[in-house]
């Protein structure tokens, strides 16, 4: 029996980490919804760093570069992180560096995991159907807000412990578990509806972002597994 | 109207700090239900310290000392953290020093605050009164388990965010917040029957303390409001 944990930010991975477990980032508004997006719409790779700083140096070198904080495309870049960016022609096939307010940041403290995957309810069933498989214990990293829990991204790891629980290959002892799980619990039947209470949904409100939230709480539109391998996000 | 926000865990306290506000440090199971009991029992003073060392410095000086660890009693030390431990005729009007595995960290952790009062079931209402008059900012900080998540102090938090909200005083738009009122409410029918879902709450069990949670998890039996004042924990 594997075991599935859930970290809620990033700066307390270290608590959980272990060099043999798989770590699935979550960053549902918007980052991997949009990592999603890309690799399903034939995006080559995403290659993703922390800073501004380092987008611009990729940037400079020729790179298509993508950078977001607070909700909001940086300037100089061609876009930021609304997964509609990230399915025209202009993005098929070509490697995309990309920097997030959070998002990013979770990818790069889960690095030395035995392996990085990407989560979000675009991949939700075959992310969980190849989870159930890999006989690992699962640490379901929470991108958060700067560091604070965020309600939308708890309410996938429940998603994704509750299914994992159910194959019968997994235990949650771990109360951030139990809780998402009663959060997604309660969130499930109107996924749109209970993020109202969101903050962070009421923060991209203000930037007009309703269409990108209603698409990234859809399920299973961008059927891909992303994984880290060496610097780059590719399909696995 | 003033701000309620709900912190996890004491090592990220620090992204909540705020000199102006009020703290409510929580460790249902069971450092804050003690020191309710404490006081409520006619213990003079409770002084909280953040390592066994200290305790042992205090017992020195013929300080009254309790310390605990992993939920079990340090040896050398006349008590731990179990509420029956301070309802006594042996611990009225004494000082008492005390260490515990979350909660006196926590405490440790918002001196800097405004002012830092302690929760627990057993003081729920009295406290809420209170609170709901200061008008001040407030800040739930859970105890939390070795810097995770835990389950029953987020449902305790939620409750007193919940009552707050009611009085019409407070809003609370961190999603923190909003999750623990999700799980309080969860939970409030029966708080132990909810609570068999917790990992820190079966832990206890293994230590056989089924009679120590089920009086932390009763209302306002202790009805108390204990303000730390300079290095002690008083009546206010």
């Amino acid at each position: 029996m594997n075991n599935i944990e859930v970290c809620f930010t990033p700066n307390n991975y270290s608590l959980f980490h272990n060099n043999d477990s798989i770590v699935v980032v979550i960053d549902i508004l918007r980052a991997t919804s949009a990592i999603c997006t890309a690799l399903h719409h034939g995006v080559k790779e995403i290659i993703p760093v922390a800073t501004v700083e380092e987008a611009r140096i990729y940037q400079s070198k020729g790179f298509l570069a993508a950078a977001e904080r607070n909700g909001e495309v940086i300037e100089g870049f061609a876009f930021g992180n609304s997964p509609f960016s990230y399915m025209g022609d202009e993005v098929k096939d070509k490697s995309i560096v990309l920097t997030t307010t959070n998002g990013t940041q979770a990818v790069e403290v889960a690095r030395k995991a035995h392996q990085v995957v990407i989560g979000s309810f675009l991949n939700l069933d075959v992310l969980c159907e190849w989870l159930s498989k890999q006989q690992r214990d699962i640490i379901l990293l929470c991108a958060g807000w700067k560091n604070k829990f965020n309600i939308e991204d708890t309410i996938f790891a429940g998603a994704v412990a509750q299914k994992l629980q159910n194959s019968g290959k997994f235990s949650s002892t771990c109360d951030s578990a139990i809780a998402s799980m009663y959060l997604y619990e309660r969130a499930a039947s109107n996924l749109f509806d209970f993020l109202q209470s969101s903050s962070h949904r009421r923060r991209l409100e203000k930037l007009h972002l309703e269409k990108d939230i209603r698409y990234c709480l859809t399920l299973n539109t961008a059927p891909v597994i992303p994984v880290l391998s060496g610097n780059s996000l590719i399909r696995l």
